[in-house]
Order: C-alpha cells, then structure tokens, then sequence
C-alpha cells in the first residue's frame, strides 16, 4: 500500500469511527481547509518567516493536508494522478525561459 | 520511492527549473496556500456541495496540496510522519465515546 | 443619514436589482469575505509589503468591506457598533501595560 | 465626524496606546484579515447557514472590520470613496439584465 494510502485509511478510520461522514461534504471539506490554513497562516501573523514556532506549524500544516486528503478521498481522486496533472499543467503556464527567477503571475509573463 | 517523494521530486523540479527557491520562505507559502485554499473555497460560493465543477476542484485542490507538500519539504517534515503523529493527537482531543455523531469542537464536548 | 448607513443602502440595492439576496445567506457570505480576503491576500504573495499594486488593494479591500458590510447587515447588526465593543472587549484581553510594544497573543503575554 | 472617522479614530487610538504600528504593515494586515476571516468561516463550519452563534459572529466580523478599517488608514484610503467606486465598477460587470437572478461570476456570463 502506497504511503498516501495508508495516510488516507488512517483517516477515514478516524472519520468513521467517530461517524463523521455525515458533516463531510465537500462544500464543508472547503471550508475546513480555509478554516485551518488560516490557522497556519496566524503563526507567521507580525512575524518574520524564520519566527513560527515549529511544532504549531506542524499540526496546522498536517490539518490542512488531512482535509485536502479527506476531500481528494470523497470525490475519489487519486492524489498523485491530480498533483503530477497540475504541475504539468503549470510547466504550460509558466514556461522556465519566461517564469525563471520572477515570481510574477502567468498573465503578466 | 514512495508516491509522496515522487511528487516532491517533481515538486522541488519544478521549482528548482525557475528559480523560484527564492521566494519560497516559509510565511509566503503559508500565503500561497490561503490563497489557493480560497480558490478552492470560491468553486462551492453560492452554491450546493454537489455543484462545483469537478476539474476545477482537481486543479484547486492540487495547488493547496503543492504549497503544503513544498512547505513541509522546506521544514524538512515527513509528511507521513506529521499526518499520523496529528491523527494520534485528535483521537485524544476527539475520544469517540464523546465525539461520535456530533460536530462539537473538543472544549464544547 | 451616516456615512455606513449609505454605504450599505449602495450594496443592498445593488443586490436588491440583481435579485441576489436569495444566495446572500449568512454561511455563503462568510464564505465570500474570505474568497475576497485571499484575493487581496494574493497581491502580497512572494512580495515585500510595499510592492502590492495599489489601485488592485483598493478593489480587493473595498469587496472584503461590501460582504462584511452586507453580513452585518443580514443579521441586523449595527456595525459602528460591534466594533466599538469588540475594541472594547479587546482592550481587556491586551491591557497597555502587558501588551505594549509586543505582538504575542493575549494567552501569551 | 463620520462614523467611519470615529471606528478609525478608536482603532488607531487602540493601536498607538499599544505601540502596535511597528507590526501593522500592508502584509501583515493583509494577513490578519485572513485570520480572522478564518475565525468567523469556523463559525459555520459543519453547521446551516442558520446556526451560527450570534454573539460569536458579531466579534469576529468587527475583527475582520477592525483589520480593513486599518489597512485603509495605513493606505489612506478614503472608505466610503472605495466602497462606492467598487459598486460602481461591478455595475459594469455584473449588468442587471444579464445577472439578475443568477449566481455566475461575470466571465461565465
């Protein structure tokens, strides 16, 4: 079983045996993801990058990936097919002879 | 390697190919990762869970997934590691003869 | 008539002749604000605070404000207000003496 | 004085009391109100529209005010000037004949 299949299991037992299911359409999936990526956004808030505390930056970081996964799982996507799709699709947006060392946005390349 | 490398190689590639290393401190991809996490939030805006459209919810949730699979390769995290060590941890906040059934947050439980 | 009070008469008619006040329920707003918050978050992204282009902060600002505006509204809410009490309110949890010059949260100082 | 003057005047009064200023650059405001327009989606997180708690929501929308208000004034912004100017410009984009009725974004119209 692949690393993310295992992960993912893990996390649908968690769900399941709690009987969760039930709140976790994606409409809701969505807005636990914002929920704790603003989380993890709060630990770098009036602070330089090096400053968040690593341990906190752990556990918000492992929220926002266990509800990305659990939203990849109910639509039954597979993680790695769509992760390795978009960065392919980005290598079109943002060609290396244009997008190298500027970080600004394919519309404006 | 395990599927959750194979997508950091290409991850760190892809990266690396634009030079992009430099503007990837740790707060801006918790900046990116809100950003893209409100993309994501904005294909369920006015809508019923079932009617977001699929392959935009693909492309979305791959960036939310990228940033924070480049965040934790920045801190050096193991992804796995963090997902099962967070897991561990909610099952103590959320014991299931408490939890089961309700959305309550741990201190309202 | 005060200046909030012409503001909101501006966006409820706005949504009023648009017919829009049946997806304006208060969960789908809060949703909005924070799809209109990572826009405005976005012109920041891989940047120094004074690089976001202004007359763009203007536009994503001024939508962050009109859902706010339209929430507070929705519920009824008076929002000169709500703010003044939660200054007040915050202003017990960050006395002068122990909150000066620091950025640490109040379960911090 | 105008309402708006008189929040800002207590926000701003509430900020130099506390030697805040330091930290309030357009970034990190920028991030601050994606905090707490995380804070007030939570309230509704796994819940119907109609079941938030109101006290709650009335303190994280006056935050996520709170914040706008100050990222304004750090601009110089005049408020009601932007707001109107925003209402104005989707005027343009969003025409009553065409989106009277329907929740798709201008582009899809």
């Amino acid at each position: 079983m692949s690393d993310i299949d295992i992960i993912i299991n893990e996390l649908v037992k968690f769900r399941n045996d709690r009987d969760w299911d039930q709140f976790h359409n994606p409409k809701d999936l969505a807005l636990a993801i914002n929920v704790e990526a603003g989380e993890l956004l709060e630990l770098f808030l009036w602070k330089e990058a090096g400053e968040a505390k690593l341990e906190k930056v752990k556990e918000e970081l492992a929220d926002v990936l266990a509800y990305s996964f659990l939203m990849a799982n109910k639509y039954g996507f597979d993680i790695k097919e769509i992760m390795l799709e978009k960065i392919s699709k980005n290598g079109e947006k943002y060609p290396v002879d244009k997008a190298k060392g500027t970080a600004r946005k394919y519309n404006d390349l």
